[in-house]
Protein backbone atom coordinates (compact mmCIF):
# COMPACT_ATOMS: atom_id res chain seq x y z
CA UNK A 1 0.00 0.00 0.00
CA UNK A 2 1.33 3.43 -0.96
CA UNK A 3 0.41 5.40 2.20
CA UNK A 4 1.55 8.69 0.68
CA UNK A 5 -1.71 9.12 -1.75
CA UNK A 6 -3.33 9.59 1.60
CA UNK A 7 -3.50 12.86 3.58
CA UNK A 8 -3.28 12.75 7.44
CA UNK A 9 -6.16 14.26 7.99
CA UNK A 10 -8.13 11.35 6.75
CA UNK A 11 -5.86 8.82 8.44
CA UNK A 12 -6.71 11.00 11.86
CA UNK A 13 -10.58 10.63 11.14
CA UNK A 14 -10.56 7.15 9.83
CA UNK A 15 -8.72 6.65 13.44
CA UNK A 16 -11.52 8.25 15.10
CA UNK A 17 -14.19 6.78 13.41
CA UNK A 18 -12.67 3.56 14.68
CA UNK A 19 -13.03 4.55 18.32
CA UNK A 20 -16.68 5.97 17.55
CA UNK A 21 -17.19 2.18 16.30
CA UNK A 22 -15.68 0.56 19.24
CA UNK A 23 -18.08 3.11 21.39
CA UNK A 24 -21.27 1.76 19.67
CA UNK A 25 -20.53 -1.83 19.62
CA UNK A 26 -19.42 -1.54 23.30
CA UNK A 27 -22.84 -0.17 23.93
CA UNK A 28 -24.57 -3.17 22.28
CA UNK A 29 -25.07 -0.72 19.02
CA UNK A 30 -25.46 -3.00 15.50
CA UNK A 31 -25.92 -0.12 12.99
CA UNK A 32 -24.70 3.35 12.44
CA UNK A 33 -25.94 5.70 9.43
CA UNK A 34 -23.15 8.04 8.48
CA UNK A 35 -25.56 10.93 9.78
CA UNK A 36 -25.03 9.55 12.97
CA UNK A 37 -21.68 8.61 13.08
CA UNK A 38 -20.91 12.38 11.41
CA UNK A 39 -22.97 13.96 14.72
CA UNK A 40 -20.76 11.95 16.92
CA UNK A 41 -17.61 12.84 15.04
CA UNK A 42 -18.12 16.75 14.48
CA UNK A 43 -18.13 16.35 11.30
CA UNK A 44 -20.36 16.74 7.71
CA UNK A 45 -22.17 12.89 6.93
CA UNK A 46 -20.30 13.79 3.30
CA UNK A 47 -17.09 14.08 5.26
CA UNK A 48 -17.82 10.66 6.66
CA UNK A 49 -18.81 9.36 2.87
CA UNK A 50 -15.27 10.63 1.62
CA UNK A 51 -13.40 9.17 3.80
CA UNK A 52 -14.43 5.69 3.94
CA UNK A 53 -14.10 5.66 -0.10
CA UNK A 54 -10.10 5.24 0.37
CA UNK A 55 -10.82 1.96 2.67
CA UNK A 56 -13.93 0.89 -0.12
CA UNK A 57 -16.22 0.28 2.68
CA UNK A 58 -19.89 1.21 2.33
CA UNK A 59 -23.12 0.71 3.87
CA UNK A 60 -26.69 -0.05 3.27
CA UNK A 61 -28.91 2.87 2.38
CA UNK A 62 -31.46 1.73 4.54
CA UNK A 63 -29.77 0.69 8.08
CA UNK A 64 -26.34 2.22 7.42
CA UNK A 65 -22.90 0.79 8.62
CA UNK A 66 -22.77 -2.72 9.69
CA UNK A 67 -20.74 -2.00 13.12
CA UNK A 68 -18.87 -5.42 12.82
CA UNK A 69 -17.25 -5.34 9.58
CA UNK A 70 -16.92 -1.62 9.57
CA UNK A 71 -14.61 -2.27 12.31
CA UNK A 72 -12.60 -5.13 10.52
CA UNK A 73 -12.25 -2.83 7.81
CA UNK A 74 -10.57 -0.44 9.72
CA UNK A 75 -8.64 -2.46 11.29
CA UNK A 76 -7.25 -3.91 8.29
CA UNK A 77 -6.73 -0.99 6.65
CA UNK A 78 -5.27 1.15 9.63
CA UNK A 79 -2.91 -1.83 11.04
CA UNK A 80 -0.05 -3.27 10.25
CA UNK A 81 -0.32 -7.11 9.79
CA UNK A 82 1.66 -7.87 12.54
CA UNK A 83 2.77 -6.02 15.54
CA UNK A 84 4.80 -3.13 14.90
CA UNK A 85 8.02 -2.36 16.60
CA UNK A 86 8.44 1.98 17.80
CA UNK A 87 11.28 3.24 20.06
CA UNK A 88 10.82 6.18 22.29
CA UNK A 89 13.80 8.77 22.96
CA UNK A 90 13.41 10.54 25.62
CA UNK A 91 12.73 8.88 29.55
CA UNK A 92 11.15 11.51 31.34
CA UNK A 93 7.55 12.07 32.91
CA UNK A 94 5.96 11.77 29.93
CA UNK A 95 8.16 9.25 28.82
CA UNK A 96 7.56 6.61 31.66
CA UNK A 97 4.12 7.98 31.37
CA UNK A 98 3.62 6.56 27.68
CA UNK A 99 5.75 3.80 28.39
CA UNK A 100 3.66 2.55 30.68
CA UNK A 101 0.69 3.12 28.84
CA UNK A 102 1.36 1.08 26.07
CA UNK A 103 3.26 -1.84 27.96
CA UNK A 104 -0.71 -3.17 28.74
CA UNK A 105 -0.19 -4.05 25.22
CA UNK A 106 -3.67 -2.51 24.05
CA UNK A 107 -2.71 -2.35 20.57
CA UNK A 108 -0.67 -3.87 18.03
CA UNK A 109 1.86 -1.28 18.21
CA UNK A 110 4.86 -2.36 20.92
CA UNK A 111 7.80 0.65 22.06
CA UNK A 112 10.49 -2.09 22.18
CA UNK A 113 13.25 0.25 22.76
CA UNK A 114 13.77 3.49 24.63
CA UNK A 115 16.63 6.25 24.66
CA UNK A 116 17.55 8.60 27.23
CA UNK A 117 20.52 10.75 27.26
CA UNK A 118 21.17 9.88 31.21
CA UNK A 119 24.13 7.36 31.59
CA UNK A 120 21.84 6.41 34.76
CA UNK A 121 19.12 5.59 32.51
CA UNK A 122 20.96 3.40 30.06
CA UNK A 123 20.65 -0.26 30.30
CA UNK A 124 17.65 0.05 32.97
CA UNK A 125 14.26 -1.21 31.92
CA UNK A 126 11.10 0.83 31.99
CA UNK A 127 7.99 -1.04 32.36
CA UNK A 128 9.58 -3.39 30.64
CA UNK A 129 11.32 -1.73 27.82
CA UNK A 130 14.84 -1.83 27.74
CA UNK A 131 16.71 2.01 27.90
CA UNK A 132 19.87 2.57 25.90
CA UNK A 133 22.28 5.12 24.98
CA UNK A 134 21.49 8.05 22.00
CA UNK A 135 24.51 6.71 20.60
CA UNK A 136 23.02 3.17 20.09
CA UNK A 137 20.28 4.65 17.95
CA UNK A 138 21.01 3.46 14.61
CA UNK A 139 22.36 -0.08 15.82
CA UNK A 140 19.25 -1.19 18.00
CA UNK A 141 16.51 0.22 15.02
CA UNK A 142 18.21 -1.80 12.52
CA UNK A 143 18.46 -4.45 14.59
CA UNK A 144 14.72 -4.37 15.82
CA UNK A 145 13.52 -3.11 12.48
CA UNK A 146 11.82 0.26 14.36
CA UNK A 147 10.99 2.93 11.39
CA UNK A 148 8.19 4.84 13.99
CA UNK A 149 9.60 7.00 16.84
CA UNK A 150 8.13 8.80 19.98
CA UNK A 151 10.03 11.82 21.02
CA UNK A 152 9.71 13.07 24.10
CA UNK A 153 12.60 14.93 24.75
CA UNK A 154 13.17 18.46 25.63
CA UNK A 155 12.00 21.22 22.95
CA UNK A 156 15.68 22.39 22.79
CA UNK A 157 16.65 18.54 21.96
CA UNK A 158 13.71 17.78 19.34
CA UNK A 159 15.53 19.36 16.24
CA UNK A 160 18.92 17.21 16.92
CA UNK A 161 17.24 14.19 18.18
CA UNK A 162 14.83 14.11 14.82
CA UNK A 163 18.18 14.89 13.05
CA UNK A 164 19.62 11.36 14.11
CA UNK A 165 16.23 9.51 14.17
CA UNK A 166 15.99 10.56 10.34
CA UNK A 167 19.94 9.43 9.45
CA UNK A 168 19.19 6.29 10.92
CA UNK A 169 16.15 5.38 8.97
CA UNK A 170 13.09 6.44 10.90
CA UNK A 171 9.70 6.56 8.60
CA UNK A 172 7.75 8.61 11.39
CA UNK A 173 8.06 10.47 14.39
CA UNK A 174 5.42 11.37 16.68
CA UNK A 175 6.65 14.42 18.19
CA UNK A 176 5.33 15.96 22.08
CA UNK A 177 7.90 18.86 21.56
CA UNK A 178 6.53 21.89 21.42
CA UNK A 179 8.36 22.85 18.27
CA UNK A 180 7.63 22.29 14.14
CA UNK A 181 10.51 20.38 12.77
CA UNK A 182 12.13 20.42 10.05
CA UNK A 183 13.16 16.61 8.79
CA UNK A 184 14.48 15.63 5.10
CA UNK A 185 11.22 14.53 2.99
CA UNK A 186 9.82 10.92 3.57
CA UNK A 187 9.53 11.56 6.96
CA UNK A 188 6.38 11.92 8.31
CA UNK A 189 6.12 13.99 11.37
CA UNK A 190 2.86 14.06 13.52
CA UNK A 191 2.70 16.60 16.33
CA UNK A 192 1.21 16.05 19.62
CA UNK A 193 1.65 19.26 21.97
CA UNK A 194 -0.28 18.90 24.62
CA UNK A 195 0.25 22.40 26.06
CA UNK A 196 -1.74 23.20 22.81
CA UNK A 197 -5.00 21.09 23.50
CA UNK A 198 -5.12 21.91 26.89
CA UNK A 199 -4.67 25.99 25.44
CA UNK A 200 -7.61 25.21 22.85
CA UNK A 201 -9.71 23.56 25.81
CA UNK A 202 -9.46 26.34 27.83
CA UNK A 203 -9.98 29.17 25.45
CA UNK A 204 -13.51 26.72 24.66
CA UNK A 205 -14.17 27.38 28.52
CA UNK A 206 -14.20 31.47 28.89
CA UNK A 207 -17.27 33.00 28.24
CA UNK A 208 -19.25 30.00 28.02
CA UNK B 1 -15.50 37.71 23.50
CA UNK B 2 -17.94 34.71 22.41
CA UNK B 3 -15.81 31.82 21.87
CA UNK B 4 -19.00 30.31 20.41
CA UNK B 5 -18.54 31.61 16.98
CA UNK B 6 -14.82 30.26 16.91
CA UNK B 7 -14.60 27.21 15.09
CA UNK B 8 -11.99 23.86 17.42
CA UNK B 9 -10.28 23.59 14.33
CA UNK B 10 -9.53 27.61 13.43
CA UNK B 11 -8.13 27.96 17.37
CA UNK B 12 -6.08 24.74 17.15
CA UNK B 13 -4.57 25.90 13.75
CA UNK B 14 -3.52 29.76 15.71
CA UNK B 15 -2.44 27.72 18.21
CA UNK B 16 0.17 25.86 15.72
CA UNK B 17 1.06 29.21 14.20
CA UNK B 18 2.03 30.87 17.89
CA UNK B 19 4.62 27.62 17.93
CA UNK B 20 5.75 28.16 14.24
CA UNK B 21 6.03 32.10 15.74
CA UNK B 22 7.22 31.64 18.59
CA UNK B 23 10.08 29.26 16.65
CA UNK B 24 10.95 31.46 13.92
CA UNK B 25 11.59 33.90 16.48
CA UNK B 26 13.91 32.32 18.65
CA UNK B 27 16.11 31.36 15.31
CA UNK B 28 16.21 35.29 15.01
CA UNK B 29 13.63 35.34 11.97
CA UNK B 30 11.17 38.81 11.95
CA UNK B 31 9.07 38.74 9.34
CA UNK B 32 7.23 35.61 7.56
CA UNK B 33 4.86 35.36 4.74
CA UNK B 34 1.84 33.78 4.99
CA UNK B 35 2.80 31.07 2.25
CA UNK B 36 6.10 30.35 4.53
CA UNK B 37 3.74 30.36 7.17
CA UNK B 38 1.52 27.75 5.52
CA UNK B 39 4.05 25.99 4.11
CA UNK B 40 5.49 25.07 8.06
CA UNK B 41 1.71 24.48 9.48
CA UNK B 42 1.23 22.22 6.43
CA UNK B 43 -2.09 24.09 4.93
CA UNK B 44 -3.05 26.95 2.36
CA UNK B 45 -1.53 30.05 2.66
CA UNK B 46 -5.56 31.18 2.03
CA UNK B 47 -6.21 29.17 4.84
CA UNK B 48 -3.44 30.77 7.08
CA UNK B 49 -5.38 34.29 6.00
CA UNK B 50 -8.70 33.25 6.57
CA UNK B 51 -7.79 31.92 10.16
CA UNK B 52 -5.81 35.49 11.14
CA UNK B 53 -8.80 37.32 10.03
CA UNK B 54 -10.89 36.22 13.60
CA UNK B 55 -7.79 37.75 15.18
CA UNK B 56 -7.86 40.91 13.02
CA UNK B 57 -4.17 40.83 12.41
CA UNK B 58 -2.51 41.74 8.82
CA UNK B 59 0.86 41.28 7.52
CA UNK B 60 2.24 44.04 4.95
CA UNK B 61 2.13 42.85 1.35
CA UNK B 62 5.75 42.69 0.75
CA UNK B 63 7.46 41.86 3.85
CA UNK B 64 4.75 39.77 5.25
CA UNK B 65 3.91 39.22 9.05
CA UNK B 66 6.31 41.32 11.80
CA UNK B 67 6.18 38.30 14.02
CA UNK B 68 6.55 40.06 17.32
CA UNK B 69 3.37 42.07 16.57
CA UNK B 70 1.99 38.26 15.58
CA UNK B 71 3.48 36.64 18.36
CA UNK B 72 1.37 39.39 20.75
CA UNK B 73 -1.88 39.22 18.33
CA UNK B 74 -2.22 35.47 19.03
CA UNK B 75 -0.93 35.59 22.97
CA UNK B 76 -4.04 38.23 23.26
CA UNK B 77 -6.41 36.12 21.33
CA UNK B 78 -5.96 32.87 23.11
CA UNK B 79 -5.09 33.53 26.60
CA UNK B 80 -6.81 34.33 29.43
CA UNK B 81 -5.88 38.25 30.67
CA UNK B 82 -5.20 36.42 33.86
CA UNK B 83 -3.61 33.04 34.89
CA UNK B 84 -6.32 30.50 34.32
CA UNK B 85 -6.98 27.50 36.63
CA UNK B 86 -7.81 23.52 35.18
CA UNK B 87 -8.04 20.59 37.08
CA UNK B 88 -6.85 17.24 36.37
CA UNK B 89 -9.16 13.79 37.23
CA UNK B 90 -6.66 10.82 37.58
CA UNK B 91 -3.95 10.67 39.09
CA UNK B 92 -2.41 7.77 37.41
CA UNK B 93 1.45 7.63 35.57
CA UNK B 94 -0.44 10.39 32.32
CA UNK B 95 -1.75 12.41 34.82
CA UNK B 96 1.32 12.49 36.66
CA UNK B 97 3.46 13.19 33.72
CA UNK B 98 1.20 15.75 33.06
CA UNK B 99 1.12 17.57 36.57
CA UNK B 100 5.05 17.61 36.30
CA UNK B 101 5.11 19.19 32.80
CA UNK B 102 2.63 22.14 33.94
CA UNK B 103 4.14 22.42 37.40
CA UNK B 104 6.91 24.04 35.58
CA UNK B 105 4.66 27.40 34.95
CA UNK B 106 5.53 27.31 31.00
CA UNK B 107 1.79 28.48 30.11
CA UNK B 108 -0.93 30.78 31.44
CA UNK B 109 -2.59 27.34 32.53
CA UNK B 110 -2.02 26.26 36.42
CA UNK B 111 -3.25 23.15 37.23
CA UNK B 112 -4.44 23.84 40.62
CA UNK B 113 -6.76 20.75 41.70
CA UNK B 114 -6.48 16.90 41.18
CA UNK B 115 -8.81 14.28 41.75
CA UNK B 116 -8.39 10.47 42.25
CA UNK B 117 -10.58 7.42 43.58
CA UNK B 118 -7.87 6.30 45.06
CA UNK B 119 -8.12 7.31 49.08
CA UNK B 120 -4.66 6.69 49.32
CA UNK B 121 -3.60 9.97 47.19
CA UNK B 122 -6.15 12.24 48.39
CA UNK B 123 -4.50 14.98 50.78
CA UNK B 124 -0.77 14.17 48.82
CA UNK B 125 0.55 16.50 46.50
CA UNK B 126 1.89 15.33 43.54
CA UNK B 127 4.30 18.35 41.46
CA UNK B 128 2.98 20.66 44.28
CA UNK B 129 -1.15 20.17 43.31
CA UNK B 130 -3.33 18.69 45.96
CA UNK B 131 -5.08 16.03 45.43
CA UNK B 132 -8.99 15.40 46.68
CA UNK B 133 -11.14 12.96 46.47
CA UNK B 134 -13.74 12.45 43.55
CA UNK B 135 -16.80 13.39 45.75
CA UNK B 136 -15.24 16.73 46.42
CA UNK B 137 -14.97 18.05 42.95
CA UNK B 138 -18.32 20.39 42.92
CA UNK B 139 -17.07 22.23 46.23
CA UNK B 140 -13.65 22.34 45.14
CA UNK B 141 -14.03 23.60 41.30
CA UNK B 142 -16.20 26.05 42.78
CA UNK B 143 -13.69 27.69 45.38
CA UNK B 144 -10.83 27.39 42.82
CA UNK B 145 -13.02 28.41 39.97
CA UNK B 146 -12.29 25.85 38.05
CA UNK B 147 -14.03 25.80 34.72
CA UNK B 148 -11.47 23.35 32.31
CA UNK B 149 -10.80 20.05 33.01
CA UNK B 150 -8.51 17.48 32.50
CA UNK B 151 -9.62 13.67 32.18
CA UNK B 152 -6.88 11.05 32.36
CA UNK B 153 -8.76 8.21 33.89
CA UNK B 154 -9.26 4.96 32.74
CA UNK B 155 -11.70 4.30 29.51
CA UNK B 156 -14.51 2.69 32.02
CA UNK B 157 -14.35 5.48 34.39
CA UNK B 158 -15.01 8.44 30.94
CA UNK B 159 -18.13 8.83 30.68
CA UNK B 160 -19.28 9.26 34.31
CA UNK B 161 -16.47 11.13 35.28
CA UNK B 162 -17.31 13.82 32.32
CA UNK B 163 -20.83 14.02 33.59
CA UNK B 164 -19.79 14.63 37.08
CA UNK B 165 -17.94 17.40 35.58
CA UNK B 166 -19.88 18.86 33.83
CA UNK B 167 -22.67 18.62 36.43
CA UNK B 168 -20.22 20.53 38.66
CA UNK B 169 -19.71 23.68 36.00
CA UNK B 170 -17.10 22.51 34.05
CA UNK B 171 -17.62 24.32 30.24
CA UNK B 172 -14.55 22.57 28.64
CA UNK B 173 -12.89 19.08 29.15
CA UNK B 174 -9.36 17.44 27.83
CA UNK B 175 -10.28 14.02 27.44
CA UNK B 176 -7.00 11.68 27.18
CA UNK B 177 -9.56 8.33 27.27
CA UNK B 178 -9.82 6.43 23.96
CA UNK B 179 -13.66 7.26 23.99
CA UNK B 180 -16.12 9.86 22.73
CA UNK B 181 -17.79 11.41 25.47
CA UNK B 182 -21.80 12.77 25.34
CA UNK B 183 -21.90 15.91 27.28
CA UNK B 184 -24.34 18.59 27.96
CA UNK B 185 -25.04 21.02 25.06
CA UNK B 186 -22.30 23.80 25.80
CA UNK B 187 -19.91 22.11 27.32
CA UNK B 188 -16.84 21.50 25.02
CA UNK B 189 -14.81 18.63 24.33
CA UNK B 190 -11.26 18.44 23.25
CA UNK B 191 -10.88 14.75 22.72
CA UNK B 192 -6.55 13.43 22.63
CA UNK B 193 -6.39 10.06 22.11
CA UNK B 194 -2.57 9.21 22.47
CA UNK B 195 -2.62 5.69 20.76
CA UNK B 196 -4.53 6.97 17.83
CA UNK B 197 -1.71 9.54 17.12
CA UNK B 198 0.52 6.83 17.80
CA UNK B 199 -1.46 4.53 15.21
CA UNK B 200 -1.65 7.58 12.52
CA UNK B 201 2.24 8.07 12.81
CA UNK B 202 2.60 3.99 12.45
CA UNK B 203 0.31 3.90 9.48
CA UNK B 204 3.16 6.74 7.68
CA UNK B 205 5.97 4.50 8.64
CA UNK B 206 4.97 1.56 6.71
CA UNK B 207 5.53 1.42 2.72
CA UNK B 208 7.83 4.22 3.02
Amino acid sequence: MAQKQFSGKTIGRLGFYRRIVDDALAKGEQYLHSHELAVRAGVTAAQVRRDLMVTGFSGSPTRGYELKSFHNTLAHFLDAKSPQHVAIVGVGNLGRALLSYFSGGRSKLVISAAFDTDPEKAGRLFHGCRCYQIDEIPEVLKKEQIRTAIMTVPVEAAPATASRLAAAGIKSILNFAPVPLRVPEGVHVENLDVTMFLEKAAFFARAR
